[in-house]
């Protein structure tokens, strides 16, 4: 992270839900938020995932609102009893919760008469002063309260969410990659990769080996906003492998 | 969480990595840990992922060591300039990094002549006072020093290393588990699961609802390390179930 210049927005990601510290279920939100994140210049710089304890996840909203641009959050926002991620909100931010008087009216819209039953209703829950977050999957809606996003915890519907908040969130200069990869052992690298890092410390480079038909391989990670100078390291990464006797291929991206 | 025994051991997990949140690698290390700790009856309590960043590592470290029984930590114990986390836990433990000669014995037994320069030598520091954790795949070890278990980031080699390390874990009474299946959706269930749960304070009762083949289903999860308690709540859940019309399919398991 040895680029985020001191103004680029910055992102945590909170999973909030005994289910993946059970192992039950693996998460894929973790990795599917920061793509789209990466790609909106904004650094997910920190990921916590807590399990459905009150005291739990306000302090982890405490402390990562705090100190990021934007928390995001997935998880416990269903009309169970193990659903307690508004009121947690609720009481991170100091703010009663309130029957969200919009998220009723869509509620009420979208089941049939007499359906609506008071654990549904919960769903309609919010903190007082937080916005709503559409779900065009099933409309029990997530709320945003300051620098946080509640978002539900089922992917499809979180993916619905955050594509439609993607376009309030402020990204800083998109970060640009580039991947050299090769079949040398990174242990031959480490020392000459580690001169390339010195000469470029705007650009982020991340050693990233692999094992595959019985070869020990690595990806070599630049990651910049300014292109120019990542093309700059990129190019010595390349050359450097070369050196070694390495056959470097560069792909655009983080390979 | 409810059902935490007090003196039940405690884990968390912290993955170490840039790429893990720039969304290039997508982790699997969490969900493999969760999955191996549940079954030796130590409950993950929470996970984080943090950057390749000192005072990040050193923070979450510090953090997560003085609250829970272990700590597991994946990545960052390569040879390359990004990997940093011998040195973060030795900053975190406030002893010195030293050069662990059993661990430097290791890989010169590895690399051919001349093969083991500075940067793969650096796979040998340790904090002063760690012992070695025994990487069968690629030899460089890892180390658990306190209740800290520092362990690689690439998967395969970080199963080794913890099925080593396995059987020097003390778990609690291991956690059971059953799931009830039904097509029914959560919110008709919220209500009576709700008030099964109240009678089975004991049970942790988790709601995990799917989207599959155009119907809206739930997996009920129960977790108890008291087997007949488990039973109850269990029989307590499909009673519901079929009271409200649902056809509940009762498995072994987190389902």
């Amino acid at each position: 992270m040895t680029d985020t210049p001191p103004d680029a927005p910055t992102a945590a990601i909170l999973v909030i839900g005994n289910e993946i510290l059970s192992g039950r279920t693996k998460d894929a939100n973790l990795g599917w938020l920061a793509e789209r994140l990466f790609a909106l210049g904004i650094r997910v710089r920190e990921a916590r995932v807590v399990p459905d304890v009150k005291a739990d996840v306000v302090a982890a909203v405490n402390a990562l609102r705090t100190r990021w641009t934007y928390v995001f959050t997935t998880g416990g926002i269903g009309p169970t009893h193990d659903d307690i991620t508004a009121e947690c909100v609720a009481e991170a931010f100091s703010v009663p919760l309130e029957q969200n008087e919009e998220a009723r009216r869509r509620l009420e819209a979208h089941y049939p008469p007499g359906q609506l039953n008071a654990a549904r209703l919960r769903m309609a829950n919010a903190p007082v002063g937080a916005t709503l977050i559409d779900n065009p999957v099933s409309k029990a809606p997530g709320f945003r309260i300051g620098n946080v996003h509640v978002m539900a915890g089922v992917p499809s519907i979180m993916h619905a969410m955050f594509d439609g908040i993607a376009p309030t969130l402020v990204g800083g200069p998109p970060m640009h990659a580039r991947t050299v990869r090769c079949l040398l052992p990174e242990g031959i690298i480490a020392e000459g990769l580690s001169a390339v890092q010195d000469r470029f410390p705007a650009v982020e480079i991340g050693s990233y080996p692999f094992y595959r038909n019985q070869s020990f391989g690595v990806s070599l990670v630049l990651r910049a906003t300014d292109e120019p100078e990542l093309e700059a390291a990129t190019a010595a990464v390349a050359d450097l492998v070369r050196g070694l006797g390495g056959d470097p291929v560069v792909e655009t991206g983080q390979g």
